[in-house]
């Protein structure tokens, strides 16, 4: 057996996909896919490689009991350009491998980010963390526009002065702003990645990481298909109940209309329907 | 402010509760409880202490929304006898620190587990990796605990010649069985505590580690109750559905019938009702 | 036996130490010391507790012999008041807790870094990374204050104007300054701590790092004073030398004069004495 | 830019390599060579592509001053078959992702670590963790050989019949010796597989985990050839000495011999001979 890889990731491999106003994303290498993550699984077993219905299946039961070990064993590296305040909630992921352009080395370029006018909003009353989705006046959008690319003009151009007058590095760019990009490589592995999607794509999570994270998406998508797929539908569209909430939904479900039958036009059939209903069980017990 | 201990827990503090046949789980120290999970989500909002009900509201916010580094800041250490294949079991949770007894240079002393008759079950059919429910006969009972016995008095015996020969003890104690007692010191902060808890009190666990981790569910309620109070109502107790299985929840639940007051009677009140009434209205939708 | 404390640890328990013109380090809490380290290591040699003076030749030991999971059983936890591009240098370090300020919830306040005029100094040549030794004219030390606290107050007023025209906080910083403070609890065992002090009381770390590093170097000697006396004496003034740099040490050294009663005079004895005759006599075959 | 792969590691992909009686070591993917260390390191730059003798100045540099994080870039995955005994010392290591095969699924097979006679010893008198180096009689190997033979037969024997009686597997297993062989999938970024390696490959590591070490050795050669070398140049052949040990060396080494024309005869040039020299006129201080 060689390499594991696929085509559909081949074909991206190393091309930049832009974020925001002068970020992006690019797939620098990976190691494995599907196949790596049942071969691992296998392991436990002590049987060979199947079928790739058989390998789908497994993949599926391995992420709906939470067995994430095996996930584990795919790994993705990125190249990544990014606003310094995106990078600072990115880093707070402590299980992957980082190189960033250090600004104590290298002098750094006249690039910040500028959102565009569409995304600036108002503070939220109701989050205290994010933004309101009420639309802002155009007027104040291009007050704002302008405030940022006058204050990010003036900082480089402080900057550029320091550097001038041959200010150490380390010491010039300390007045830079929060919204200048930098960039790093970054290597994780596919369960990690997963877990820094989900918080990173809710809907909780701020804009700007947002946006890299849907990309990124798309890229794990064309590595791991299969896992990708299965990790939707039992994990990001899936939901958790709390205990209390759970004797709401018991109190309401039928259990003499849910038979295997019933179940089979959700899709639900063979364990993953006798999985559910054990659980429908216990609920109502 | 002085460190911050928890009577309950001073109470059993240095005490050995045993498991299983010769094992034991013993706090030897421990760092925090449930106001320092507090503490530290506070320096997040710049605010100072406030009431104890104030704090029970935020530790919950806290658990409901997965933001689990405050917990993280809680830690605990153990002292453990337990026998080398639940300690393999053990071992697997790479987020904790570990200092083990040494077969190199100690000598292992004669002790075993022996299960208790009751716990020995066939093979069950269904579940590949575990035990039948079914009781065995008390012949076959017997008959295995015979058999372990004295497979384990002559194993130990082996060790003693090899031992009385002066052969190094690294290599005198290959054959010694996976029931062998082993200790350790092991610590672990109460966020990644949790989690070992959750997987290692699962009834797909082995019995004998979920004896351990049973017993430790004791010990962690005494340090920090209130998080672990929480912790069992969204996450123990709590249950996951995935895309398809909320479809089914979906057609079932009765959105009419569920006002802010009827949610009272399910001791769901206040922001968590809000919470909940915004998922079903999402899955409704 | 109860929690293991150290009175001198007790004594600045809580109590802030200023570091640069704004910020502090201040120790939170703390979960073990030198006897921990000690006891833990015991546990692999199934005995019991020993004298002091065993107790600090064991540690001496294992610290000697990178046996490094005991120094894990300790554990401090500290609240940090520091400059953002400090900041981003310290999370490198991802073996701790960290629970940070949140300029998406909080209202950040108008606290920045102003180097102290001394510390101002122009761009190494020949440390690309770093400052050159020479002194800075007190008319371009004046200058360069300057330009820094008036980039800071402008960035501040724009932050303002943005909150006054109540624009969603986690935009609104976007462009504060690298120099801004922020705060975080931060919590880490002594292993990892000690590892991140090397690297962070080394001549090559940025000044402004350092200073946080030394300060919480003179904590840590009060919390685990025998560790941190073997960690200056084996590690942190130690040194490492290459295969070539070996080879050079060897032609150098004249083994004849080099005897057990010749090393106590540089208080090397007993088991240390041989270990560092074995360690020449390796470099001379 | 494809994948970065290395002829001389693609020649023994998927190659079983053994080790001990049974053994093997197999690397089964890896991503990334000498070139992604190099790549990593140079986006703190912001630097392109060099030649081939510039990376390797690179590489050296970084190993040389301990810039770990670009040798995280390189990622091997290996299948590893390995006795018991061995697989509990290397999980130590907590940087690594594992699936190991599970006896609570699967039905062990009957295949046990036999040492070869060469390779039994006695216990070290000095060592308390180790063998002597005394060989012992023909006689004793043999006696010792039938013992642990015998033993691992019957213990074979009783799993078979618990088996045979449909006891559950993950009970049965519970007397299975420590030389048992197991496998297991191991990946692990290449800077902690060094550090992985001279814990293993070092003389006080047990003999049999130490063969497998320099198998993986020879592995990793293949993979990223330059990163090894600078790695046997700077840390593996290379010695750490104490603050004490330093005063000895300070006070043996002549001064005036050590030129720069003197250390290229030790190879030592350049950047790398400013720095010896640097490192020794601190010694001397």
């Amino acid at each position: 057996m060689a390499h594991v890889t696929n085509p559909k990731a081949e074909e991206i491999l190393d091309k930049e996909f832009k974020c925001l106003n002068a970020g992006f994303v690019r797939l620098v290498d990976y190691m494995g896919g599907d196949e790596s993550v049942v071969q691992a699984a296998r392991v436990s077993y002590g049987k060979g490689t199947k079928s790739v219905s058989e390998d789908r299946i497994l993949l599926r039961y391995l992420m709906r009991h939470l067995h994430t070990t095996p996930f584990e064993m795919v790994e993705l590296k990125f190249h990544v350009k990014l606003p310094i305040f995106v990078a600072r909630q990115w880093i707070r992921h402590r299980t992957a491998n980082v190189n960033e352009l250090s600004g104590r080395y290298s002098i750094m370029k006249d690039e910040f980010y500028v959102p565009s006018p569409g995304v600036i909003k108002m503070q939220s009353v109701r989050n205290k963390q994010g933004r309101a989705d009420d639309e802002v006046s155009p007027e104040l959008q291009q007050k704002v526009l302008s405030m940022l690319l006058e204050e990010q003009n003036r900082a480089y151009d402080t900057y550029e002065q320091l550097l001038n007058d041959e200010i150490a590095r380390e010491l010039a760019r300390i007045n830079l702003p929060l919204s200048l990009y930098t960039e790093w490589y970054w290597k994780i592995d596919l369960h990690n990645l997963m877990h820094f999607l989900q918080l990173r794509m809710d809907k909780h999570a701020q804009y700007e990481i947002r946006i890299y994270a849907e990309m990124m998406r798309e890229i794990v998508r064309r590595v791991a298909p299969m896992a990708w797929e299965a990790f939707e539908d039992y994990v990001f569209y899936g939901e958790r109940f709390s205990k209390a909430e759970l004797k709401v939904i018991a109190d309401h479900i039928d259990m003499q209309k849910i038979t295997k039958e019933y179940l089979e036009k959700y899709n639900l059939k063979g364990l993953e329907a006798d999985e559910f209903l054990e659980k429908l069980k216990k609920l109502k017990s």
